[in-house]
């Protein structure tokens, strides 16, 4: 069977970079550590300090608990609009692990700040006992820039 | 810890029905089988026959490779606008099993024809031999409705 993966290159280096600029909010995958089975969350997703997915997320959510003790996710960036063919439309997997950071982390502050700045209107909530930051350390991803380009790209590629 | 489930009425039968007579495409989360680890792919859906969700998929993808191995999955279906909040925009978290049916199975022309109804430009390689029709069959879900509206249903309610 032929191989889609296409050596990494400039073009798909800076789609992936406006893959994650742009990105309001993702498809988070997860395990359900009760059951072992994969589950799927949409979270709200920005890219904030050091170039890190990072997420604001209720402790009330199934994700959040199941995060905790299960860190290793997906994250599924890049949403086509309302118009053509959706799977034409790039798209970024990413494995990622989360990171927890709470009120009283000394890097909350900095944190909020960078959420806030793009998605303000959370600063409704986001001071809530019950809501973390999550920052997503990327370990590698999966770019889909529509039928037959496809790209494999390492950790050192999400830099 | 006050629980944001509320119990499932009639308006959130309605919204579930909405959200897959609606569906295009959806977030595919699956375990990968050589690490455990769980992913996610962008994946074509439409309400099939039976009113299971149903895709199309070559066997080039990652995803088609794990589900092959390992069959429990979940959906994330319903996509938000390109305004407003996309947290506000009710989505179904699915859990399903999948099942593939190839051009050689009985049901394969049945099926076929129904996805090309709602997806009529994916006869152009619906009759690959290495693209598989795939029917999702609900475990049970999580509807999210906006903020503080969350319902959680079994198998008998997506009949």
């Amino acid at each position: 069977m032929k191989s889609p993966i296409r050596p990494l290159d400039d073009a798909a280096r800076d789609m992936v970079r406006s893959i994650l600029q742009d990105a309001r909010f993702a498809a988070l995958s997860f395990i359900d550590p009760d059951t072992g089975a994969p589950m799927v969350s949409r979270i709200a997703l920005v890219e904030g300090p050091d170039r890190l997915p990072l997420s604001l997320i209720s402790d009330l959510s199934h994700h959040s608990a199941a995060l905790q003790k299960i860190p290793v996710c997906s994250l599924l960036i890049g949403e086509p609009g309302p118009k053509g063919d959706p799977l034409t439309h790039p798209r970024l997997s990413l494995q990622a692990k989360a990171s927890f950071v709470r009120h009283t982390d000394v890097s909350h502050a900095r944190l909020a700040q960078a959420f806030l700045t793009k998605q303000p209107k959370a600063k409704l909530y986001i001071g809530f006992a019950d809501f973390a930051l999550v920052q997503f350390t990327p370990l590698g991803a999966h770019l889909n820039g529509g039928f037959g380009k496809a790209y494999i790209l390492g950790p050192e590629d999400l830099d």
